[in-house]
């Protein structure tokens, strides 16, 4: 079969022949119907060959969507011809975190040598691929696996770092998101249609603004030098309830310690190297503010992104690819070329 | 190997010699080392034969402790010689509130026809128990397996029903247990050490009342027909923040809601047949009370009630059997003759 | 002053000239823009004289909006000129509950004789009104004061009962709410708007049905006795997360513990006389549903509420009356031919 | 009557006569009981002329306990002679975080120049002191009020700060506590009670580490340059699920940092000059940790604090003084010569 496989740090991603694999007991195959192209592929596929974290060649691609082709013995629980989306962050299944589903956070992956496909072993970037567990995959009904396969990661991680802060998010609030790109233009959507909070959307370019406003934003900041002061005038002093930075780069992260008010969240779901730090002291400006930096999402939380999807309610851009054109895609990504997620069709 | 085992509804369970099975794809064999019997087995083994919903016959125990002997082929996250409780209220491990790790509620069990271990599929009551998948298994380390087995449901079943009242029991607040047995006891040993509450205890015997002072209780209160205004003489006007009703016949359902207090909970736990009915309208006193009936507990909450015996937390009172006598203990739980919980160890 | 007051238990209430009241010390004086008619008015008119629980003469009106027209001595925390709403569960502002702005469940209110506006004292159905403390002030801005007087129990009552369910209500959920009326059309703004879930309503006549479908139902079902079955169909075995009746009759809340599921909640608003009963039992389906009957909400809630509306969130049906017309509107009201809320114009 | 106040910056306190205050209408006048000498106040004392924000003279204290002495007009909620704990952030009562009782984070506070007693108004080192509203009080029963004092700041300030990570802290699971002085003990007494978390307790000196054992630590380690792989070795891989600082300078922080697990909170307390970053990036460990800097506490939480005085859960070490010996507390205040919290007795 073919598959899009990484083969030396550092170079291109190469399209190639495979053998098509085998489900072993407990494991499921999946014919492989889209896989999405994220951001943190290039990061792997410019990592220097000496801190290079994974056996090659490997098969890329953690954002997943196919139809059960055959499962191992001892798999019961899911049917083949079954539409599903792969739960990418794999986990024990058995320690504390992974049994209430946050895999994602699994005490013992590391140890057990565990990986989500594409980043250890082989992922979705291929006509098929293995699923480890019948419980990493979520039935999609007839959602379509181009819009579904993004939601996978690109869904699940805005999701999984605003449902912490929806309780404070009642009417009256503002909501700011910084960066509109491929997580950011979600989190909008996701406030928009969860949160009866004022959304301020802040990025570097007009037309990510704008593109900004077509997915929900009550108001667009310019990312500047005066983007607090901007910002800080729609909040008035009250200031942001939370505001989620998809960037994380320190210019980024002032701005979001800038504009956040008393008890207000600071998320940083970007992977930048800024860091955010908490005030202290007596006269400190504004009081018990609380930062966090969260990874991925939980299984129920891709359940609930998938429903949102079916039901309307998020609705993610993508560019289409086919296998054969994968390279290109990645080559587009690299390049910040591509306007939606890219998703590849075997 | 030997097994206790229900052959015929309304019968008395039997030891019989039965094969020693071997773990499929996926499953692991265990090595039982002690399990318990419980009231809910008994309703079970007098369920008329027409009404009976289980393949006989049937080895019993829901309750199971043992060390793990052999893996079937796929499993790969728990080693042969652990020492492992099982998590009992199977489910598909797939749907929503299987993603969460609350087995207890899957909503795909009836129809794929998952049954807990004991009571639909050979449970602990035997040398050796099948164990469909890992991730029913929690590591107890050195725990003595005897005090850990009755922590599988009659620890789990009251840690369940009592944590989400916790944030509601702070200082100031009561408390009330309604049923200080099996159940009853390890739910005035978790209110006494996971809350500052005044916990208040009832039942129907002064030696059940000397009991329930001894593993924690504040006062004790007899369950009659004095109980309602014993226990507001002790609270005052403002009742009780949380009833835990470990009965669930009328009568006691009827003091716990006569004992509660505004925006207080009754969590009816007991297997009674009793009704909890939310007062309605303008003048109803007390106002927003919540009721609820949980049944048996997630796995993250088995891992906890683990940890909290491990801890020394968590003490709960046994009578220790033979396999051979393991009939006998069913005799007695029967006619109500055990102090503690019946433990059988092979 | 013109003031509609109730003077006979039993009668009518009527059109009457009274004195102009003072502010005391601590206390505000509101030059009344507008004031909500509601059903439990109603309640209180039909009331028997041997069982009339507020002395009398009394102006009726605890739906209040207006302008500080006085402030008493001490008081600094609200200006002259301010437009306000008025909260109207007054406590007595220094208990437990009253401490966290939950005054609607005060410990003391009843001891201390402390009664909402319009329900004990003089309301807020005349030119001006008495309100005990600027804490129960929440300013409106621009808000129109038409819109704005029924927020404070038709808008703030569905807010609260609502509220502690929203963090079930995620994507792939159904929502069911019962009474398309004052309060219940009202609620399904309010999940449409803060929830992605599917919403279903229930009432006794196509008009209303077609009203719930125009505020924002996504199904609607008639409440007759095919009505649990029906409901049922539109959400399968899994049933509804969570139902909101705002009627409180036993038919409907047999509706609604017939249409919730697993781990649901069923809220009863309505000032009905049913009763809601948990079920208990190892067999008992759904599982750990919880029943709760709320009354009216808290501080924050109404700020909450307003901010909604002030934010194009919320809008609530009206047919506006002015003060000579008053009476005319509880005629209206009584014989249940008013389409929105009636609001007195003074 | 004699008061405790500060003349000029800079200078120590002094003892002077002064007027006894009248209660204006909505205010209470109390009869001091006991007023507890905060660290605070010597950073107050020490703040230069150029930057001192308060006017002067003014009375100390801001941890009062009294009995109402006189009411002024308006003021139905609290009867004379009641004994009574006095909150101390005041706020204007009626903003949105005043409305949940959150004082603390009043929204209006700066604006209307309300600051706390002994922090802006006259304090409680005196025999008399004025409580602008009885919001403000919270009855204390038959408490010792020089062990009630202490309640109101160095009670209420860890509790706030632990509170909001109670439901993270289960069976298994590791709280550390850096700083085992007037507040730290307080926290380590509550986190004892509150959770069934093993507790690890840092400070410099074996005589601290002694006392932390004794109010509750299970260990103890040197807070030295070895202290995160002396914590560590106690956690293991899994870290600490909740650090709460109440020092607050860089190397405590760093400590608390280091050795914080996975979705763990690190809670800064003291009111040194450092910073907490939290971490960001995709191979960051642990991951989604949370930062927060919390200030004082809310309404509802003295009213806790109290509750669990009365109940014997607290117990504050404390030294007493008479107002004639109240400079000198002061004086060994600032020469941190107390071993428990100073309370003057007036």
């Amino acid at each position: 079969m073919k598959a899009i496989q990484i083969v030396k740090p550092g170079a291109e991603p190469e399209l190639r022949e495979v053998e098509k694999p085998t489900p072993g007991p407990g494991q499921v195959l999946l014919r492989v119907t889209a896989a999405g192209a994220c951001h943190s592929d290039d990061f792997v596929l410019n990592t220097p060959a000496d801190n290079f974290p994974y056996p090659l060649p490997m098969t890329l691609g953690h954002e997943g969507v196919g139809v059960v082709e055959q499962t191992g013995s001892g798999v019961d629980s899911i049917s083949e011809g079954t539409a599903v989306a792969v739960y990418g962050p794999w986990g024990c299944g058995v320690c504390e975190f992974c049994s209430r589903g946050m895999e994602n956070y699994c005490s013992r992956a590391q140890d057990l040598q565990i990986t989500p496909p594409g980043l250890g072993v082989d992922g979705a970037m291929a006509e098929f691929m293995i699923v480890d567990d019948p419980r990493h995959l979520v039935p999609i009904g007839d959602l379509d696996p181009v819009r579904a396969a993004p939601l996978t990661d690109a869904g699940l991680t805005p999701y999984h770092a605003i449902k912490p802060s929806l309780p404070k998010l009642v009417g009256g609030t503002t909501a700011v998101v910084i960066g509109a790109g491929g997580l950011g233009h979600i989190g909008i959507e996701l406030l928009k249609r969860l949160t009866p909070s004022r959304i301020i959307a802040l990025d570097v370019t007009e037309e990510k603004l704008a593109f900004a406003k077509e997915v929900g934003a009550d108001e667009v900041v310019l990312s500047n030098d005066d983007a607090i002061d901007n910002v800080r005038e729609i909040t008035g002093s009250d200031g942001a309830t939370a505001v989620f930075d998809f960037v994380g780069f320190q210019p980024t992260i002032d701005i979001a310690m800038g504009v956040v008010g008393t008890l207000g969240d600071v998320v940083i779901v970007g992977l930048g190297d800024g860091e955010a730090a908490a005030k202290v002291g007596m006269f400190a400006q504004p009081q018990e503010v609380s930062v966090r930096a969260p990874y991925w999402g939980s299984r129920s939380e891709l359940i609930e992104v998938i429903n949102l999807a079916r039901d309307g309610v998020l609705d993610v851009a993508v560019e289409k690819f086919s296998l054969d054109d994968g390279v290109d895609a990645y080559r587009k990504l690299a390049a910040n070329e591509l306007r939606g997620r890219a998703v590849v069709v075997p």
